[in-house]
């Protein structure tokens, strides 16, 4: 499926043909962060489209190129939109990327999560308090902050990966990816990603992206951290402060192209 | 009602008016827009309350000066809470723009829509799969993006304004812009207002804010749209990328005065 | 518990320790403002974290260091998640901040405002127009706008303060606090506050983290009041409109520490 390192050459087809074909991504996300995330998405050629009623989900991710789940403010109506495009992302063979927010830490939302997995989500992506959370190895975080390293989280990300299929990726100082058959870890990226909300959501949302323009998810799970990352180093140099930092990363989202992408693999490997 | 092209004169009261008498514009509108549109609507002048629960759409709606009704993410709830809020408005001579997101392709919004159009929206602003969409004239598109030109909208929306009585708005790289007795189309504006969300969408909001101000709504849709485009140009001169470019566009908008306004529009006139 | 005016050391202190020991904050807040409100939250230090549906409010607000509760666009799953919310943190000693938006003029959120009197919030904010309007003295406003000035809203924040216990907080161009024990006016600020949505939904979320920092409500609102005038002041010297001042108001609320705010006490003192 894929060889570790992953190749260069990939990330910068992936990273081309995102501008190219502006894959339709469908985001069932939560209310902090619609806005970044579709303009995350409109940065780098993606479409973004928020259709997360009861009556238009499943028909939607039916025809989307790619679907995001995101637990982040669940209600019993999101929580069945989510349910419903889930299965039908699954039933039509439509990618989908599974974001636990905060789950491990609140009932509803991780026995929500559980479920979810039955649809067999193409990533699961969140930071490592939310990742062992979701594998049952622990009690998670306090919420979207995680009190864990992602190396601590490598255990139950490979038990995720193996028991769903999934490819995982675990957010932190270093990325860490894993799928069942490649590991990658990336450095870099910028502090001020955390002292700007939704960045890790948006992240969430361009993973979909890349699901839908590459065959190997592992390839789009880590052209979508790299390009974050990448982007943020350039937007810290940039900015005064978290406010012009998230103004400057959009800006830097869009401005990341293929040779970019590839040229940066090499140095911010772990 | 209205002659063409519309009077500059008319176009710089009505500027000029949003400004001074700060008109109160009820916004039931997408999850992904609200601070976009809340911003575009403060930066002009005017008073955005997003007054959208079933228990206070129809009372708010009788004491707004203009109401917004966006179909970006409906649900049960809101959607009920639009019907009241047009019901009211229409009840009470309050001018309401109806904005049909998506509307065509997905079922739940196209039935809502067009339930609402009994309610004789003062102007209808979309996109020309929107427009095509709500004249029941084909499938409309695959989301907010439209797949086609304004032009290719217009028999949709003249039949539109014809049935409705509405004033109907198509936006595009050239906006059109018709009524019974009126015809405009405003060309210029920037591509970015493409690649951040909820440009279009808070035109909307403009729109109703212009419909606030000035008995002729061709006119308030034609300064919307206008000034919309205007300050869009001199914010791309400004910016870096699609992230700094919205921020310089409600910096523009405010700067917008009567004058710029008036003055914009001879050689932005298709 | 407070003497008039507040002392400098104590605000100083309580800034240390937003940036040290970055107090949880529950968000149930409206739907416009939840991204301004996490960004502030996380510029001064604080962790936002909005659970606000049904299931999960009341355990978050256990475990929470402060909680916001804010009825800008309440709807009845939201009001229901707020009730269980401050039962929770009333019954637990989480201090909470009641913000009334728009409360006086609608009578579903003035019925669910005086509903939540009943578990005491530490702190209520609110423009003129919200604070008369909650304490039942008048019609209240239009909306977010105050037609009032905090002046005249002195006897009707007495009257709250008194009957409830709480400090109460009232923004404008000058804002006025009052507890039981004390009062503090504060000048300064900048009208650009006015011309972006959420700045003041965004203070009570602020506001509610300090209570999380210091044992004294009083020095909380004034902390929170104070830092938001300063680094509005600094963040209109560096900008060009309302679009550039809201990012670099997010830029400067990170900017001021405890120096900054215990020296900008004294020449902003009403």
């Amino acid at each position: 499926m894929t060889t570790t390192p992953p190749e260069p050459d990939k990330l910068a087809e992936a990273r081309a043909a995102l501008a190219t074909s502006a894959p339709l991504v469908q985001c069932l996300t939560n209310r902090v962060v619609t806005t970044i995330t579709a303009n995350v998405l409109l940065a780098v050629g993606a479409a973004p489209a928020m259709v997360d009623n009861v009556h238009e989900a499943a028909d939607f991710a039916r025809i989307a190129s790619a679907v995001l789940i995101n637990l982040g403010t669940p209600d019993d109506m999101t929580a069945e939109a989510m349910r419903l495009a889930a299965e039908a992302a699954a039933a039509s063979g439509t990618p989908w990327v599974l974001d636990p927010v905060a789950v491990g830490g609140l009932a509803f939302r991780t026995a929500l999560a559980h479920d979810l997995l039955r649809y067999r989500p193409t990533v699961i992506r969140g930071n490592a308090s939310e990742v062992i959370g979701l594998a049952g190895a622990g009690q998670g975080g306090r919420g979207v902050d995680s009190t864990a390293g992602s190396d601590e989280a490598e255990p139950a990300a490979r038990d995720l990966a193996a028991r769903t299929g999934a490819v995982v990726a675990v957010s932190g100082a270093t990325d860490l990816i894993v799928s069942e058959t490649g590991t990658a870890r990336i450095r870099g990226g910028s502090v001020l990603l955390t002292r700007t909300t939704g960045a890790g959501c948006a992240l969430g949302g361009l993973t979909a992206a890349y699901t839908a323009v590459t065959d190997d998810p592992f390839i789009a799970a880590v052209a979508a951290h790299l390009h974050v990352a990448i982007a943020a180093e350039e937007a810290e140099a940039l900015s005064a402060g978290p406010g012009s930092f998230a103004v400057a990363w959009i800006d830097r989202l869009d401005a990341v192209g293929p040779d970019a992408l590839a040229a940066g693999l090499i140095r911010r490997l772990g």
